[in-house]
């Protein structure tokens, strides 16, 4: 149960996000330029795709426990990734043999630095992380998606909200957040 | 020096803002609706004030060692309390004795409980909250305060970016949150 009356059976951020449905907005207006957004996604600098963006947002969710969002973002990053599911589970359980490419290895390093404080990351990660490709920008994105999942996941945990065991609600959530974003709920009519 | 050319010699969140408009935009939005908003500050089951949103502001940003963020949000602090700069400094050195009500207090408890992890945050911290007189709705605000500055501080520190030493960009800062709010950078003219 949640340490607050929410007045709504929704799990996860989504029953926060009803509750104050201001705050929601302003936090999935971040999520959606962050993890989404083409008009810079699409530039030359910045080429993280946004299943290695949702990749990163596991990453950390996973680092600080949060099985809300490290289960909804794992199934965003599942259905955006060439590698689909086992490339997510394989990466959080071992950087070193991940599926994935060196730049996106040495850019989860310097996000898993984040996940610890913000002082833990060295000039060496970002030099490792540049000499694989990584741009300034892609260095900046991916600090700041790190930063933005240690705001998220504590929302989530420190208000005590639940987490469904069913893998069916976070697919459900997986295909429409695909489809239409992170701002679609709140184009809803007001109720 | 940065860990990024951000083509800029702001400090702290400001030039990561200049350097990437959208994030920033954003970032700001969920500053404003959350320590700024009066239409649900002025709400009667939501009476925490700006001057004690941005002491909670300083407080976690102090916890994190945060030095660009808790220097900025204690002068905006102290000069939105009734009991200034003083205030903002005997809290942080000490919750015990600090010259806020106990339902501060009790709030800066659970702010403190939210950075270290969501977890942390326990039933008996929300209850003593409780017993203070806080509402679901602060003890809402103070979690996503708490869990926001977890997310700034990061992005500020985990980027490298520089902080002065002279307080009075500080305090020049400070007078212009007040006056125009978190938003005003964003609708000066492109250049």
């Amino acid at each position: 149960m949640a340490h607050i009356e929410l007045g709504n059976e929704s799990p996860g951020i989504g029953g926060l996000m009803e509750y104050r449905p201001d705050t929601g907005r302003a936090l999935s207006g971040l999520a959606e330029v962050l993890l989404r957004a083409d008009e810079t996604i699409d530039r030359d600098d910045n080429t993280l795709t946004r299943g290695e963006r949702e990749l990163i947002a596991t990453y950390v969710s996973s680092l600080n426990q949060c099985k809300f969002c490290s289960t909804s973002h794992a199934a965003f990053a599942a259905a955006q990734l060439p590698g689909g599911a086992e490339a997510v589970v394989d990466t959080c359980a071992d950087l070193d043999t991940a599926p994935v490419s060196d730049k996106v290895k040495a850019l989860l390093r310097v996000a898993g630095a984040v996940q610890q404080s913000g002082k833990a990351v060295t000039p060496e990660l970002v030099a490792a992380a540049r000499e694989t490709g990584a741009t300034d920008l892609e260095i900046h994105d991916t600090v700041l998606i790190a930063a933005a999942f240690c705001m998220y996941n504590r929302y989530v945990d420190g208000l005590g909200t639940w987490a469904p065991d069913d893998p069916a609600g976070y697919e459900a959530a997986a295909q429409r957040i695909v489809a239409e974003g992170y701002m679609a709920r709140h184009r809803e009519p007001a109720v």
